[in-house]
């Protein structure tokens, strides 16, 4: 069971200790990016994850890489060449206080990355599912392009082809991303997002829903996974449901839409260490519960515990084994000193 | 719009991550006081603030001044000399183990200050607002002079004074504050305080309120900031309303008397990064509102909100924007992420 | 009043700021281990505690001397020799993750201990009180016969003896367990266990409780209670309740069965820091407290207030004073900072 | 006294403890580049300097700026927009591994900036000298011709001129160089370097020297600094002379041609702390020696004490006083305690 | 080109910023051991290497893994199972004070391993080289029968073989080494090692030094070469030459017996960062120039520069290039800033 | 053998990573003072130590005899009371840059000692050594005469009595220590300084020599010792010996005036770690030399070795054994690791 995932991982700068950028005189240095965290969950799942992008020949180039593959990704399709890194300063919230996310990935190498630049017949050689984000092709006409052939060589080759939605409103407006992802997504046979997403880059929006308020109706969240669905041809619809009470807790949970079959998962209380990439982490765990066999329930079920687990961690990285994951499905949520 | 603070600042040794002072093999070195910390604030949303007091001529003092126009305070006005900067120690709690505070602020620089070491006339000279609190006449009968001097030419200069009551049980008897503080307050335009305060500095108490017990009565408020109003002809009274579950978790709000009408605030849970400084962040907060002419409710909306926040802050400063605070009034304390 | 406990202590390596094992460049070293807690404990309450055990001629056998006679411990009859001192590497958990412990233990010094290797009279001369845990007969047939031994000794000198039965999966199976401890409870006093504990070690069981489920009944606690003195004797009995929410949040209660008489303490909702330590603090508390005359409500109350306090610590052991257990007895869990 | 630098600052990324890019795990923040260097020294001299850039207005702009106005650094005439701040990332040597700096400067907020864009007329008013480096032409032809516009101006308000070459190979060719240098050398009056800049800059090369070699022959760079003077005019030519010996360890002096007498300093053995910022704690020193109406000599021992000491300093900003540079030269470079 | 090395991979526990043992309370966690380290070194110059040995199925296992897959090692070969993994703890000395290790390998899963339980025919398909150091026999009888019949493997099948002989005094007496290494030499082609490795494994001694005094002379260590490539038929021997001037400053240098000439390198001066690993790097560029044709001059210089740069970076590994290495060759010890 | 010495222990904040004060966020905290240094160091070569202070009963008065106990120290004696102990803050020089030190220890607890507050035959009870230094009765006149009281009270008991001079000039002037210090050098057997001290203590001192200069005379030394012998009485005079070249580079050396015979010791080249403490180390090393009947050569010659050791350790604290003394003295000075 081969994964390839496509786009770009950055270089993540970090304050300590729920500092402000004011505040600190030390950052702290990862590597992170949307489908590389789902690379590197579906490794830690036991499955092989090759992860392409482009980095550029200096140290952090080598760092992203030597990161990826010490967790076991294939790093070998990784382009080399351009001139930057992307880079992004995380400031993480607490209590009432927001996290912020600075970006700083203009001119990054996989910016600069065109379509013929990979072979992708090579690339998909063995694989069985293909998996990206919106976030690539929002990184410019020329990366779309290169994203839209990546989807249509997969899918001659038989490729199941996952696409989280992740509207990112810094690198494109909803107008550019609808024209844009409405090409590729001809080739998507699971889609993942979240309510925003779906809004901005499709303009479907559920009714009665205040995401900042942490409302979340859940007939809402079955119309537009239906919509969806109905518009693109999706088999899969996964949205997930994060109610932000704060930056320290969130409830958290998501809806599948699969065989046409809505299913609800079970919902977490977060006690909230690290945010960021808890979406790839619930991407991560249900691409290994589909392409595994489970069912639609228990791929859910896997996904949103996975993903639960990703929000005690810090860093992009979902660090969790598949027995750490199952045994919270299990329900084994109580934290007992595992001696 | 300039505002003059005057009072100590105090070089702060805190152990880092909640340890206790005796496991720390490192403490993490900033610099805070009731006043400066309101300079602070009051930069931070795009005030002028000079922060006037004493520090010794050596790199602690320096690094004080350092800090402090880093962030934009006006610290032309502060004197040099003397022989040490005041110290605290504090060992940061957590759930039912309380925060401890080590004073060491004996022989420091301001407690050696006098009346007539201060130009006030031109100290004030362009300013609209002078911010004390209660600390700084208990550093001694010679600093309560100064304070008193200070603030009554801050009158005969027409600026509006607010006056911090920060009854502090390790400078001074309650007796010794209610005589002292009784004279100075004839100068005060706008007094803050919490139950504690009016109790111990004038006599004046609630009833069926249990401070440790984190019962807090509303009628009672309204009673004691009515009574001080009437007693020393304050325009404003605001009282701060803190319930303490544990050391990691309160309730926060406040009341305010402001035009004869008694104005109560929002109330927020916090899960508190470090609560040194939440009072000065709420004084700061609601000097810019009723100095920006705000309306009562509003100011103390700001005021509420803003010391929010700075719960969520390490240090003794609140380091947050106009548009941070407003946000969270607005009613956004999900805490998402801002990218 | 002089309390002797013997056992092992390790060298604990711990991930810091809740990093997962493989993401840690660094790890925090401490000391700690059940015996070595409960004589921290005694010692910060004012009482005089010898800690017995045995010890590499190396740096972290004299490391870990420093440590416990820095706090006070009497260290004179430790022994020196053997190979290394045993080890644990912790990961703390957050949320839904729990913390993990792994042992590396095998070939510690303690473990090579013989009956006959320690002068148990000369040890005992002017004691009253001795203390150990199941861990200690656990790490091999000779050190139990070496702490069969110990009991004996201390049972012939008239001292109080006290047990904490501290199952340990990965030391023995719990029909070993039940072989060797059967042998030494007739020594034993004071009895100190969980339900996990009466179950694994003697195979007594209460009804309709589920650990990790996190729900606990009462009654079924008296049961074992009852049952584990009324087979061995015991003269009290104590069991501690923890409701494991999450790998933050717990409930933390006990109850004891004293003189005949069932008593249930005050229960307290903890936000961890570290749970490691946890029971033996309880023990601690609930020594000081019988060994200094208390009521067993009272001790009871100590030991409950004391180990609440210890979860809000880093590391093995619990520092506190009695008057700050005294405060939290007597109500004050506000956590107000103490100025 | 007041004197003007214009140029970039960038946020600084340095691994600590000496480690590799590939080893580290945190990086330490803070800012620096030639001008704001300059700038630093000069104020903590005790004269007034104003910094000039461009800066995002972003957290990291924010923090360059709170950095420089705490060290008393006049940054009201600091441009506010662009896209990013540069970064350096820098790996600190240690024995034979050389230092390794990786630039990520392209795209930042002041290689946006336009002739016309600063109201040079206001900024020097009052100033008495302005500086600048080779640094901020090479940052494009519209920086150049900012700069050149800059320096024009200056000139025609009667200020004092200098410039350190600083020839950076990553930004453009030396043909690209001396085309652009030529032009703004006519400006300026006192040109600091070292033999490579003066080669690559306008190919005026020294006979018999080896830069990585570490020989350094007095003749040649008398025979440059002449050379220097001759075709552009400059009164005062400065080159510094560093042995490179090591990562660690560098012989550190410098010659003077001023008033037509070419002056040579005391040399000094440096054991490296960080060696980043050397050359413009020379220019500082330097400027301070001459502004301030010392001798050339007496200029040129203060230039180059002050950066022995820089050299001893971690960070980019030579933090030493007039006093501490002065008993240097004075002759105690003994390194006792001062108590 | 393929290598294979086979031994122990330990925890390697250092105290930071040469803290002494008794004053750390954290360590530094990496990984490290003498195989291993060369493998490392391989891939670092862009050959292939796998590293074959047994770890421990729990984190630490995973994380020596994760290290050495991250630098590009081959970790696929490597046998999962045994109860732990060795540790080695590191106090750094400074001055005349030595640095000091305590090993706690006792019970490591490689020292488990038996002759039989590597498939060699296997291990060593498409590899020309294998290597191994006198500590993996050390380790117990199976694991030098093991080492045995590897060797024996890898030289029927035409590998080339070196041996770095690497005496540990802790792990077997002189009489121990000499027999059992005896018995394996006759495999061997390249054997590595420093005159006190030549006089306790095989009792050749050169007349005339004192290591402990820093005095070595040229033609004992020639007398060492000759004899121990006369007595066990090797093609080449190596020796390293420390002069240990102190903890800080070691005079660094080989001399290579090959195709019956002595060569001899440049002498290095060293400002040491970290020493541990020296002599492996030292192997790690002798093999690399070697296997990859170059001349032994050639060879001896590559591997005396590369293990030159080792000692100035912390951890076991030798993280520089082929080109930094060639750059030292070439003459550049400067240490100047690599922009 | 047990040794009592009398003094001020401080809190020591020393800033990390030779920082200046103006860059720590973070500053380093142990504790440290002559007297307590002394005993420290005899305790670690296995003597018993007591160390009588006064110290305040607060969580740093605690943490000093935490510290202290935990090494060994008997802190049996000390009295508790006062408001604050001292501190001072600790700027690590490098190269040309001096070491900084800010004493802030003005009122503490020490400080306010009076004659009779210790009873002194009880703390003499079973000692056969008094040491203190001038820094004692320099803290003020009451405890001048506490200390004169307490050497007297040895005297009588048969002590022997050392005292280092240790002058410091923002304690007392050089008029002030003669008046006062003469008066206890009566009782005094052994006498150990540094040229500055016998200069500003008692006017006696040498020609030719250029302290700050890093020249020293060893005749004029012989001649500052006979004449403090002859003017005092003393048995035993020390003077050691410090070529300051650089903060991190020093020569090291002693003499002693023995039994009318001058001795010279071995000099050590320093690489310097951290300096403060390196007097006290020596007079550690020379008390247990003199105490233990060595020679004294021996006791010379231990003394420096056990001060070079103690330059290459971090803290005021020297933390050796005998064994590493005497390895040193031997002349392995090599660093070579001890494994």
């Amino acid at each position: 069971m081969k994964i390839v995932t496509f786009g770009e991982i950055m270089m993540r700068l970090a304050t300590p200790q729920r500092l402000r950028f004011s505040q600190a005189s030390q950052l702290e240095l990862t590597y992170g990016g949307g489908e590389a965290n789902v690379a590197v969950s579906l490794c830690n799942y036991g499955l092989d994850a090759a992860f392409v992008t482009k980095l550029p020949k200096n140290p952090f180039g080598e760092g992203a890489i030597q990161n990826l593959r010490g967790l076991g990704v294939d790093t070998s399709k990784i382009a080399r060449g351009g001139e930057r890194i992307g880079i992004y300063f995380l400031e993480t919230g607490a209590s009432q206080r927001a996290s912020v996310v600075v970006y700083d990935r203009a001119g990054s190498a996989i910016s600069g990355v065109k379509a013929g630049e990979f072979d992708w017949n090579s690339i998909f050689d063995g694989a069985s599912w293909f998996h990206f984000t919106g976030i690539t092709p929002a990184l410019g006409p020329d990366v779309a392009a290169a994203t839209k052939e990546a989807a249509r060589a997969a899918k001659e080759m038989g490729l199941t082809i996952s696409c989280d939605l992740n509207y990112r409103k810094k690198l494109w407006t909803p107008a550019q991303a609808q024209a844009t992802m409405s090409e590729i997504m001809e080739f998507v046979d699971v889609a993942i997002g979240n309510e925003e997403d779906a809004e901005k880059v499709f303009g479907i929006k559920a009714h009665g829903t205040d995401v900042s308020g942490g409302q979340i109706g859940h007939a809402g969240y079955e119309q537009v996974a239906r919509e969806l669905a109905g518009k693109f041809g999706f088999q899969t619809v996964a949205i997930t449901l994060r109610e932000s009470y704060s930056a320290d807790k969130n409830g958290w949970s998501a809806m599948l839409l699969h065989e046409n079959l809505v299913l609800n998962s079970r919902k977490y209380e977060l006690q909230i260490v690290d945010r960021v990439g808890g979406g790839d982490s619930f991407a991560g765990g249900l691409i290994y519960g589909l392409a595994t066999g489970k069912s639609g329930q228990d791929a859910l079920e896997f996904a949103v515990a996975a993903s639960c687990l990703k929000h005690s961690i810090a860093g992009d990285f979902n660090l969790v084994s598949v027995g750490e994951v199952e045994a919270l499905m299990g329900g084994d949520g109580s934290g007992r000193v595992q001696r």
